[in-house]
């Protein structure tokens, strides 16, 4: 067992099993993920052990085990959409009792320090080491980090987030990436009454959107390649729903939103996107394709446009979407996999043929 | 003389000379500027006749001149950097009375209908036709506008900004151009105490970023190729001052900025610029490179960066900024010319070789 932190710690029942856990994990870069044990660390006086009930399945998932946002830790354990139920908690702990329903995301630690972190913005953290991601990172005790695709994690009490009861594990799981990833920009960027605001592609990040963008009561519409999904769309609470490849829907809806949130990471024509927008309007990347992305400065001049980027959040803010969620009835779309269909599932996911998130049942793990 | 307005019109003695006025044009494009006449229309009932004084000489005068930004219009008499004073009033004139001290910019006429004029911001009009150019465009009436290189301009008494007594017509021309154009950004992206605001590039543009800049508030970096022109920077207003060719600018002012102020036209690597964001910060283009600008989306992510633009600026921001300058005796810094060097001032700009601005001694057309 590793254990190379230095804090106190304490050893309970719950970390026995000489401190191994089940895990899918990708034994080399592109491999298929198969089942195996990774390490987890004793817990700490601020640690809490999760029982992970349920573990979404993001696209970043896919990149990162296919390095192709650079060089991976192998084994990875993907996995940053987690929900599950406290099972022990360090000596020190003092927000949660075994029992509780947490989540975790994408990090799950940060400096604590820098400007960013005091102000709740840990994924923005500029301490040294930065943040540290829930998988393929390594901790501040230099020791890789695993994700959620396990029977069990153990995580500092700070990086743990209350899901409430109105919330089914299972349909909030992906709200720990996907939902605060929209949330966040839908919120800076004052989706709300009388705003329209488009949401590019109708995938994981796409429809928590619309449900998000719609909750907090703008006009919406989702800009989708084809009108495949349209119905869908129009259920999950869309407005209007225009497709892409229709060259009629940017000479139509031209200088109609205030806010288009693309939730796409491929190559799109963001001049063209840029036109979309109203005086003062914001186009919100919330991917990164790999090349640089091309705008034609005349688009950003005329109307005062900007094109943002804006990563996940924060966990002030990832908190307030997880009960703002509760509130509005709000879960992901999802489709229940055991652990051994997660290599389908990839593929599936690379074919934009889910509706809308795949979640794995840590269970079957 | 043309005169296909709509509108009543009054004859002036002012307006005398078969509606003819001296001005200096580009009888073709790229041609050098020579001494003509242009036709002036009658005053409408809404119309200013204004004695120019001083006419400000903007590179986007060269630009279009060279048909740079596509097909102009020739005859044409550029500039939309003009101070002035009333000699006469249309008969529905109700702003304005002969002797006033007033400034015209880069535009002179709107649709006045749509959401932007109403909202004040008549550079971005969407309506019909959109905004009228100050030259090198057509006015309602079809006919060609002529700009400031001239003795006098007649004008819609809307369109026509104060100068405030406190600030000198020479120097107070390019405020109607250059000043509002790095205003209008300075304000809306909140420059003022505790913010930390970058100027790339020190020229036109730039001087009086530097110079508004510091006058609200804000802490001051210029950002220049060299360090040449340090320390006018400095006498200028700016705290610091660096070289953009020392890549340890953007390593030690990594993530410094609140807003970066880009007065530069020329590709620069924007990505790079990103990097000097803080978090939420914003990178603002006042000038369209004629290729695309590529970015980094992952610059724009990490730190939920805005890459915006902005042209120049509303009536009533113009007015602000015109007050605003008269309360901090800002001025451009100028290069006083007569009417028959404006040939040798435009190769001049190309070469950057003006501190800062030069301005055409209009009694010398």
């Amino acid at each position: 067992m590793t254990n190379t932190t230095t804090t106190d710690t304490v050893t309970t029942t719950a970390a026995a099993d000489a401190g191994r856990i089940a895990a899918y994990a990708a034994p080399a870069p592109g491999a298929p993920l198969e089942r195996t044990t990774v390490p987890r660390r004793a817990l700490g006086a601020h640690d809490i052990l999760i029982d992970i009930h349920y573990a979404g399945i993001c696209h970043s998932d896919i990149h990162q085990v296919g390095e192709e946002w650079g060089a991976g830790i192998f084994p990875m354990v993907p996995g940053h959409e987690i929900a599950g139920v406290v099972a022990a908690v360090g000596a020190g702990v003092t927000r949660w009792s075994a029992g509780d329903r947490v989540g975790v995301g994408c990090f799950v630690d940060s400096c604590r320090e820098c400007d960013n972190c005091r102000a709740g913005l840990q994924q923005y953290c500029t301490g040294e080491g930065g943040v540290v991601f829930t998988y393929n990172d390594r901790g501040r005790d230099g020791a890789p980090t695993y994700g959620g695709y396990a029977r069990q994690l153990v995580v500092d009490e700070r990086y743990a987030l209350r899901i409430p009861d109105a919330l089914a594990l299972d349909t909030a799981a992906p709200l720990l990436c996907a939902g605060v990833t929209v949330y966040s920009p839908l919120t800076r960027w004052g989706a709300g009454p009388g705003r329209k605001v488009a949401v590019v592609g109708l995938g994981g990040l796409g429809h928590l959107g619309v449900k998000i963008a719609r909750a907090k009561g703008a006009e919406v519409t989702v800009l989708s390649q084809s009108l495949r999904k349209r119905e869908d769309g129009l259920r999950l609470g869309a407005h209007d729903y225009r497709a892409t490849s229709d060259p009629a829907t940017f000479t139509e809806l031209a200088g109609h939103f205030d806010l288009v949130v693309n939730t796409v990471s491929a190559d799109l024509d963001l001049t063209a996107y840029l036109g979309l927008l109203r005086t003062d309007g914001t186009l919100v990347q919330l991917g990164a394709p790999e090349k640089p992305v091309g705008v034609n400065a005349h688009a950003l001049l005329t109307g005062r446009r900007s094109l943002a980027g804006s990563m996940i959040g924060g966990l002030p803010e990832t908190q307030e979407m997880l009960d703002f969620c509760a509130e509005h009835g709000i879960g992901a779309e999802i489709e229940l996999i055991g652990a051994d269909r997660i290599n389908e599932a990839y593929e599936r996911v690379l074919r934009s043929d889910v509706r809308y998130r795949f979640v794995i049942d840590a269970s079957t793990i």
